[in-house]
């Protein structure tokens, strides 16, 4: 097994190294790297569900909710979708070499923007352990080396899919990080030397902790604060659609619905029908004044309810005056992730897109669409809602840095 | 005064809500902004030599050295050429809107891939008054609020410069903290939820004193380690052209090179000519033993040279066995700036410039090309070293983050 008991610092330093070998990969070698990671894990089913059980056991005797016992369940099927997705990666394009800009100075000079792999990226995460295998993949695809540092909940099954992908992977490349506590994260955010990104996947506690000890930078993939916003000059029945669909079609991702805005004009209107089928869908409104006054029956949103990602089925409705309300309404609650306008017209939508800061802008459409698969990039590790270097899906690209290669023929400047 | 005295956040939180408005300001009125700063930078000449006389006074009273006494210094010639830059500045494309992508799905959705303002971007800064109004023109340009921490030594500059561009600029979008303490540079590097970047220019010590406690994503401004590397197969004239240029032409900066590497079949043969050609040049030679053994007189390098940003007319000389060698050390010691190799070979120059690890690696052309002005974004608010966002020179375009902006008809995830 390549997946050894070391420290921290020595799993980082192994990723640093292999990471120079990993830059140079030709793209067929990794392609069948990832392959033989796909054969071996239907292969060793059986195995990882042994891992898998022990996992599960200790998760009910720690009482675990059944909702995290699911997250944390891998069955044949699931691992069957786990090969596949690494089979997926494997046919996307190669990003490193790719030309990003191009161009000759005054002076001759040939300046080429290439992509490279950014070295090494630690990707901290919790329960799921498929994401072991899906953040191994894109890194490896993307010529880095990885740290993984899962759950403790997950260590059986994390340890044993590691290991299986680090088999097949260059020496080094795959790395996990055995210990599940607070001090080992906190060895690994400060790996500053060896390490080059460190990707943090879960809830705001985790970003906090992560935040005030971190010197890796980090991108977070981090909760989504999303509205939808229906405008006077709304298609309403698109509005319902939309508002049903964002809300309701995965309550438990971040690029669901939290909040719904409507526009005063329609409120009397639009409201009823739509919470109605959005109740019927088993959701729990919570109205502002102006929307308890359309529909007694709502319960009162507190000033938390704003800015809360519930991520299940409760939704927070507020009236707006016009866009230019919704547009500072969701620029001081919003997360930055996926925010939507549904509107006929052309004033309205424009006014969103330019005022509305965050990573994706919906006009007419589901938040749901925040996903590196449904954008084309074939998988994601995440989605960005800070500003630097990666905003929205974090894909095979957005593992990438560049390098600038300059051509001369004894060039020396005057 | 548009600069008064006021807490970091206070001056923060009016930056944060200045960025708004400068977010969807138009590129006329940014522009006659600009033009309208660089008007008064020269009708108050004579306001700024007095302020600058104040600086250089406490600064000869405080026993600084003549080098930054002069860094300090403005007079009539500087401040026009601050306001020339500034009028280029105005005069390069406005990044904001910038189409990076775009693609339609194959749903339907069309999503454009839009450059945006970061927002809030600090940047601390030492010596230099200039910066004070370059890195508040490149951020006006580029939709961004900035928040200036300058050297205390530059205090009264730094004072009436910004005060000179925040009275042209929007509210709120030209901010100057006063103090330049250790306790306002941690209190500005904590203020992640109101400032989005910060861009230290400086040595080590500052790197090292922000990556402790900054809470603000940042990227480094920061020194340049630079080889340059001469190949078996280097055409020797121009090695020694190069390397003069890159070592001599402007030692004080960070694209400025710190150690040559010569390959052991060339190194008999290049040296002595070359190092004579330096020493004329007042560089002052530091050899590994291979070069001490061809040129006795040459001082032995200490392990530490290596590592060194000498920013002045020292060269640390190796003679290494082939180009892999020379990638190893440079990956090894290099600080990921600027690289060159001088070489006839495919074979080597291809080799180098997939295995060394650096925002430029050139061939056949000096590491002094490593500018925002000499890549033709315009100017540049300084290099990164690091990989994430921005590598190399930080442009209008590096101040920008982007969006998504998606499209629909009514879309709603299947």
């Amino acid at each position: 097994m390549a997946v050894s008991v070391a420290s921290v610092t020595d799993i980082c330093r192994a990723a640093r190294a292999a990471s120079r070998r990993l830059a140079m990969l030709p793209t067929a070698e990794k392609d069948a790297a990832l392959l033989a990671i796909a054969d071996a894990l239907e292969a060793r089913t059986s195995d990882i569900l042994e891992a898998n059980a022990r996992d599960l056991e200790a998760g009910r005797e720690a009482g675990l909710s059944e909702a995290l016992l699911d997250r944390l369940l891998l069955d044949p099927e699931r691992i069957a979708a786990i090969a596949a997705q690494v089979r997926d990666i494997a046919a996307l394009p190669d990003p490193v070499g790719e030309a990003i800009d191009g161009f000759r100075l005054p002076n001759g000079l040939d300046v080429a923007k290439l992509r490279t792999p950014l070295g090494v990226v630690a990707v901290v995460y919790e329960a799921r352990p498929n994401v072991t295998i899906d953040a191994a993949a894109l890194c490896l695809k993307s010529g880095n080396a990885i740290v993984l540092r899962g759950s403790s909940s997950a260590a059986h099954s994390n340890a044993i899919l590691a290991a299986i992908a680090a088999e097949h992977a260059p020496e080094g490349a795959i790395g996990l990080v055995a210990g599940g506590g607070r001090e080992e994260l906190a060895e690994l955010a400060t790996q500053d030397e060896l390490v080059d990104l460190i990707i943090p996947r879960g809830g705001e506690g985790l970003k906090k902790a992560l935040t005030e000890v971190a010197t890796v930078p980090m991108i977070f993939a981090a909760s989504g604060n999303c509205h939808v916003y229906v405008d006077a000059d709304a298609d309403l029945d698109m509005a319902r659609a939309i508002i049903l669909n964002a809300k309701t079609q995965r309550p438990g991702v971040c690029n669901a619905a939290e909040t719904l805005l409507v526009h005063a004009d329609v409120a009397a209107r639009f409201l009823p029908p739509a919470l109605a089928a959005l109740r019927d869908a088993g959701v729990e409104i919570r109205g502002d004044e102006r929307v308890v006054a359309i529909d007694p029956t709502v319960s009162a949103a507190t000033d938390a309810d704003w800015d809360t990602e519930f991520l299940a089925l409760t939704l927070a409705v507020g009236v707006v005056d016009d866009v230019a309300d919704a547009v500072e309404h969701v620029n001081r609650h919003g997360s930055g992730h996926s925010e939507a306008i549904v509107s006929g017209s052309y004033a309205a939508t424009r006014a969103f897109e330019l005022g509305v800061d965050a990573a994706c802008v919906y006009v007419n459409a589901s938040t749901r669409f925040t996903d590196g698969g449904e954008f084309g990039f074939g998988a994601e590790i995440g989605n960005s809602t800070q500003k630097l270097h990666a905003r929205g899906p974090i894909g095979l690209r957005e593992l990438c840095s560049f390098k600038y290669v300059v051509r001369g023929d004894g060039h020396v400047r005057g």
